[in-house]
């Protein structure tokens, strides 16, 4: 446990295409208290700056004042640690290179430190959920996308540019790959995040003709939710498409625990929730396809970490590794 | 350049399966003096330690005694860092767990660090190579098999077990995959080995019908180096299998690349010889698989270290790291 006696808060920020999400966290990981501002209504990033700012100071007033917090952290896409600026992020409407932590920093006199949302996840993992105490281990989140936060020696891993982890795009099929949104075909993310479930689930209802609970969702209305309320009711289908991505999912991780032989990986995220239906298939073709060298060794877990809480805490995580600003 | 002026020296040990090489090197990389022994001859690791030990202490008492010496590193196949052990290496005659560092430290009184082949190549390049004063590099080993050596915020990857840095077993070939030595099928170190292209060599020469100088060796007898000097002298096909290789290495460079975001990939060893026939591939296809957020960043690199030295440098180079036993 953090012990910080006379700076004993922290502040997460967690910045969403629709949503910003703040709070302020105590050393346990308890949110004790938080708001939220509309991302898109701010047009330009310093009126943005504005209404947060506007929203949380009276929360950290209320919490003894700015005198009390040891640093705010900020999870946001395209995030990049080193500069702390959010660089040419689609789903966001500030365009180019904006300098946020810079920004809050000047605004409240608050040490800032900003990273990707896969990243501050890690971090809130290793600070309070399941990777306490480890010091080697890949979290893995499965949402509208696939992202990844990956600590080594204790230390997320940033690359030379500040932009490593992206193993949502790693190449899962050569050929007849997928498109991604990324514009390239066959990544990860293509086949495992929520909108990969739910191609899969329409690419296996025009392949087969098995009947199937799917079949009474008009097809390009399927989201995975369905996928997975069906499979809870039995579904073959459905199940079998939990297994599909589970399997590929799998194979992956394989090649990952080749590169950095993490102690655990963590799952987070929508998918990570569907249970036994993609975790067996997970497990099984992790081990199925891991080097013998490492077979047995890494454990998989789901975080510990609550879905409605977790993007705020891991945020505010970075901000307890803050040293005070001169 | 690392500065010492007490204890100059360290001593390298590259340990194979048909020789071991030692050497005294100084903070510049030079390789003062050297001997080399015979590993297969020695069963018992005592004999082994001593047979080395007979040869290594004339040439330390040379360059000043023992006293001169900062540390030994030695670089081995299935070395393990944490625990200075050798462990079930297929290629040495020891079986089981060695604990070959502790027996060096014992019986010279110098501390002795030992990490297998790769990641010492890695740590050689980063002291007296090309990735002099990088923190954020990978380190590819093309020789009979593929080897790695990732380094991230200037430290070596070992894993939580110290077996981190395997990629010469990721999966390139997901369908219809090569057998591999490991066991499963479709691994990097199947292609991209010396092994590997001798394997395209007879492949191509099966499946084409296209004349080539390579119809004069017999099929089995074909090895990389054929391929180089066929392709030196213009052979179309010896050329192709060269980019074929290249485009396979590049394929998964991309995806290193979206794992650690490294400053460099340094490829190292007899097949990052063959110049452009193999780098030129490779770098298309790294450029043209990459995410487009790692575009243009990552420099293609071949190894600053001449081959006869760079294992006893690469081992040496550990021993910088050593504090001195209490």
């Amino acid at each position: 446990m953090i012990s910080n006696m006379e700076k004993p808060y922290v502040v997460g920020i967690d910045i969403g295409g629709t949503n910003s999400v703040f709070g302020i966290v105590d050393t346990r990981g308890t949110i004790l208290c938080s708001g939220s501002v509309k991302t898109q209504v701010y047009d330009k990033v310093e009126e943005y700056v504005d209404a947060v700012c506007k929203n949380l100071l009276p929360l950290i007033e209320s919490e003894g004042g700015v005198e009390k917090i040891k640093g705010i952290g900020i999870g946001a896409p395209n995030g990049n640690y080193y500069s702390g600026t959010i660089e040419f992020a689609p789903n966001l409407p500030w365009k180019g290179i904006i300098h946020l932590a810079e920004m809050f920093e000047q605004r409240l006199g608050i040490p800032t430190a900003l990273t990707n949302d896969a990243n501050a996840a890690a971090v809130g993992e290793m600070t309070y959920g399941a990777a306490r105490g480890m010091k080697d281990f890949i979290m893995i989140t499965l949402g509208t996308g696939v992202g990844s936060g990956i600590v080594i020696n204790g230390q997320v891993v940033y690359g030379h540019d500040g932009f490593a982890g992206e193993l949502g795009h790693v190449i899962v099929r050569r050929e007849n790959g997928r498109m991604c949104g990324c514009g390239r075909k066959g990544c990860l993310e293509a086949y495992c995040s929520a909108t990969g479930v739910a191609r899969t689930a329409r690419e296996f209802l025009v392949a087969r003709s098995d009947k199937s609970l799917l079949r009474n969702i008009p097809s390009e209305e399927i989201a995975s939710k369905d996928v997975y309320d069906a499979a809870v009711k039995g579904d073959k289908l459905a199940q079998e498409i939990f297994e599909f991505t589970g399997h590929l999912l799998g194979e992956s991780l394989a090649d990952f625990v080749a590169f950095s032989s993490p102690e655990a990986i963590i799952l987070f995220g929508g998918l990570a929730k569907s249970g036994d239906f993609i975790m067996k298939p997970v497990q099984k073709a992790l081990e199925e396809n891991v080097l013998n060298v490492f077979k047995g060794k890494t454990k998989l877990l789901i975080s510990e970490l609550k879905d409605s809480d977790a993007a705020v805490l891991g945020a505010s995580a970075l901000g307890w590794e803050l040293k005070d600003i001169k």
